[in-house]
């Protein structure tokens, strides 16, 4: 059974990774989505949070799970003995910094292949933070996240808004 | 009327602003020079000192007001009935992060064309971070920025420098 | 009034072109569709035929019109007394290319100002080669141009591919 | 069974072809190595010398096979039902060009998922282009090439060089 | 006697910086090697460790020295008189940004001429920002950084990562 | 001694690349400009043209010499005892293209270190095709190449512009 990893903070998940997260399941046996919970990022969304939403986005994919890690990526995959990292690129500085953690994976864990898929056109120029850029500011951020989470992700935002510590990123 | 919207931080305008600023200006019938009040962003000037760096710059320009907004720029170019949103473009990374926000500004409101204009060759590479840079630590900014507001921002790097809270970003 | 230019080969005309054009028909007052003639292209379709295909495409736009021109466009503009030539910008090679020419035809012509604006998603990765390609191998080009000049253009390439001299550029 | 494709014109394989075709081996049940034979490319060796190559190169894999075609491989895909395309990404330039396919072929073919997959770091800048460069002026390219088809380059592109009509792409 | 100053945060130095000061000491007479102390960075390593660092690493280039500075460094290159700043090129990203300091440089000071070097391909994608990335999580970095300052980049990082305050830039 | 190499076609010589050979006469001994004789390119001028161009251009610089090559630079800097190879950066394209040839180089003569500079900002987006586009429609090429060549270049685009068979490059 061969079976790839899908990492990614995730904060909030959007119609670009679930049609990378849909992509991948057609091409392996099991994909798990993974929230990781990275030292370098302060979300938005809690990583109980991003799981729920990422079980809502993905219900009826009978070969993905989610799950959570707070470690190397290298480290999750030789633990569940996947064969793939699965990422989506979406423009040049992805791409150099999605390039540069490859290489590293791939030096920490020989079997940490990393594959790239793309979105479709539409979601190609479509990030979390320009989610919470305009849920932030009360836009309508229908055409960027499944309608499921919409209403979480707002009220959220407009809650973070109010704090006088919160930078959005 | 057609009417040009040209937000940004302009913290502080530059001579890049400037030259996209002009030429906004024989494009459109009336440009409004928006400061946009970002989440994202701890600007080392006010609002307000922004503007009025702007309106000294920017004097002589008879079609072209200063305004100020903190919601989305797809709303802002709504409320004033423009057709147009401009940005002057400098390098690759602008590139991918404009491309994100204009084919956002335009699902949020499908008049609001993003239209990008180039500055002269000798501002390519100019920022507002380069020049805040260069004046925290005291160095010759008059290459980068209109002689009208150079004392008022050297002063205030001056002091930020002194701040043990200040980050440079 | 103010007259734009839009400068380019079509060859053949594509769903990115159009949608280009009719921003840019929004934001001048008349919008001239220039085909271009150049040394260093060997043109699948003539100048006449790209012509014909334009103005089908563009019928129905009224302050849009069709011209052909084998000199330099910054003295076209000069000629017919515009302030911008209008430019799609689709990803990264583009942009380079374009910014060059963009900063070469403001030297030769003060008042060519150049004006890029994006095309909608599903067309930013578009082009009139990958449209030849696909029409060379008689495959269906239905998705990237408009369905008036499909059959001209599988016509016209089914016969190139049987000239052992072409070569698809 | 899981089959994916991974066309390209090998002119001539390349330590990083060989690279991506090995990794592509373990992700999927069986990979078809496609020559491509593309209208736009005057190869250096023809298709019947490449599939030579290939086999040379790939011995071994067992799951991996060579082939040729002259359509689309959007169509090729569709022929041997194949769930995935692999190519295998350098750099900037490679990144555009080949998110251009991906769109299209996607287009063409609902079920063409393009995976992109990354060399390893010193193959990361290696192309067919340089290999070809480096052997028509006689220098070593033992560096680029597996070792069983050196003089097989080097014998072709010494007898090109002498060809008058001959330019190196 | 022609002087280069190689400047950088090298927080913490890596087999990349290490590459470079190499090269960089073949094409001067002397190369001072100079830990900048940035208002827009807050450093894993205090100036004093990252110099420890560096004259471990650089043990054995005659001609190479280690300093520290805390002001622009086109201002550095005109006290020590130098002719040249060597900076290491990885990728896209960093060639923008250093592009744009080069071209400030310049004006600030008309001797200070930026040279680029490109670090060997297996160090071509890596950076202290994945040194610490890694190191912070328990990872292996040994193929990374110098072995001599290993124990000392770990200890570090585990102690920063049980700081609640501490933010992995 | 320290050598350095600077290799090009050159074809017609910019103020561009006339602003690297300055640049690196002042930090090298001595600069030999190559006039590469390349496969892959036909060349608007002679070598023997080229030459001449380059020491009407060069003329004052007392450490520069010009000399032609029609091999693998990695080998004329073995000749030569050179130290470094010397480049010229504009825009991604270049960088990407250069990094390739660098690192090739550097495998295939391990001395063979490659210095990119950058030209100022105002020839930043300058190359001799745009030159060779413009001088072909008669346009004005005082801005891009020195005086002294003009008339030249005008001459002898004119000309081409009239052969049946000339495709611009």
């Amino acid at each position: 059974m061969r079976i790839a990893v899908c990492p990614g903070s995730f904060d909030p998940v959007t119609f670009g990774h679930r049609d990378i997260i849909n992509r991948a399941s057609t091409l392996f046996d099991k994909v798990i989505v993974v929230v990781t919970v990275n030292l370098n990022k302060k979300p938005a969304f809690t990583a109980a949070e991003r799981i729920v939403f990422l079980e809502k986005v993905t219900a009826g994919l009978e070969n993905v799970v989610i799950d959570t890690w707070d470690g190397l990526i290298s480290e999750y995959v030789r633990t569940v003995n996947a064969c793939a990292i699965v990422k989506g690129l979406r423009a040049v500085s992805d791409f150099e910094y999605e390039f540069q953690m490859a290489l590293a994976n791939k030096l920490l864990n020989e079997n940490a292949e990393t594959v790239f898929l793309t979105t479709s056109s539409e979601n190609m120029y479509l990030s979390s933070s320009v989610v919470k850029h305009i849920a932030a500011y009360g836009g309508d951020i229908s055409a960027f996240v499944p309608k499921v989470i919409i209403k979480d992700i707002e009220e959220r935002l407009e809650q973070l808004r109010n704090d006088p510590n919160f930078v959005l990123k």
